[in-house]
């Protein structure tokens, strides 16, 4: 059996680090193309290079049937009208899944369909489950003030495809209306 | 896409409910053969079968890749100097592991390793993960005063195999000693 420190990690909410996991820091700079109004992007980089996000991955073995899971954290803000976000990805793996479960703060979830361009908007908050389907491009978004910190599960060898996402983007964008996130396509902004 | 209903869960963590997804339960008469105090459990039998645990299970898709995932909540008490616990399960896919995560309550998870009955006891509390490794018998026990709530997730195609483990029992038991969980060889009983 694995050995009880592969077996057991706990999570601090405050920071997202997890016991066992080194974590991955995205800045500002990181996001080049990600966020729709690019003047406002320019001009927040000028300013400074802010940590977005941090995602901490556990691994404990990569066998088939073994399961990957990690805490990310997302801190507040916008650029423009759109919320800090994540890259967004898919699974190398196009059929794995991925159960989100969010433990702190307010966001929501894109999911697109890599087939259809299907968009979906769904809340990511405290005690909801996000279940994102295979072939499903998925980015995080912190629609809140304070940091939105999350986990996800998905199998050992989904793997993550950020080329294709990076490569056109989402197809649409979740920008602040009305003091409430709000669902558009890109082409109409 | 699967329906916005499939892709959003919310678990109540006084109740165990998760919006969508119907309850098992599991009461007292359920665990016959589970606790090593046989009389204690036939005088708690007779004097009612009281409710242990619910589990609400989730299953968006079942295809390959695909994850499902259940929220368990165990009641506090005890059958002599056993806690309440659950039936415990291999899966029928034996490569299949799963990953826990605690909400609320204080407990513990008895793994044991289906080839070789190496046994570990671990914590399952709030903020706290369990990995449990494919072909590796699990059992979680409640080990506080309140409800032990906490979600499992798990390839879709895991399945569940109750019988071998109800046919041999764990090799081990976790009881109370000096007000704490403790690890005992069964035959040490």
């Amino acid at each position: 059996m694995l050995k009880i420190e592969r077996l057991v990690s706990r999570f601090d909410p405050a920071t997202g680090a997890i016991s066992g996991a080194s974590s991955v820091e995205r800045h500002l700079s990181d996001l080049r193309g990600c966020f729709a109004d690019t003047a406002a992007y320019d001009a927040a980089l000028a300013a400074g290079n802010p940590l977005l996000y941090s995602v901490a991955a556990i691994e404990p073995a990569g066998g088939e049937g073994d399961l990957h899971y990690a805490v990310g954290i997302l801190r507040p803000g916008r650029i423009g009208r759109e919320y800090f976000m994540t890259k967004g990805h898919l699974h190398a793996w196009r059929l794995a899944a991925e159960f989100y479960f969010g433990l702190s703060g307010e966001g929501v979830m894109l999911l697109e369909d890599e087939a259809t361009g299907e968009s979906r908007m769904v809340p990511l908050r405290p005690q909801h489950a996000v279940y994102v389907p295979g072939r499903t491009a998925h980015r995080t978004m912190n629609t809140g003030g304070v940091p939105l910190t999350y986990i996800g599960v998905y199998p050992a060898k989904a793997g993550h495809d950020y080329g294709v996402m990076a490569a056109r983007n989402f197809r649409c964008v979740v920008v602040e209306r009305h003091g409430r996130p709000t669902l558009l396509e890109r082409q109409a902004l």
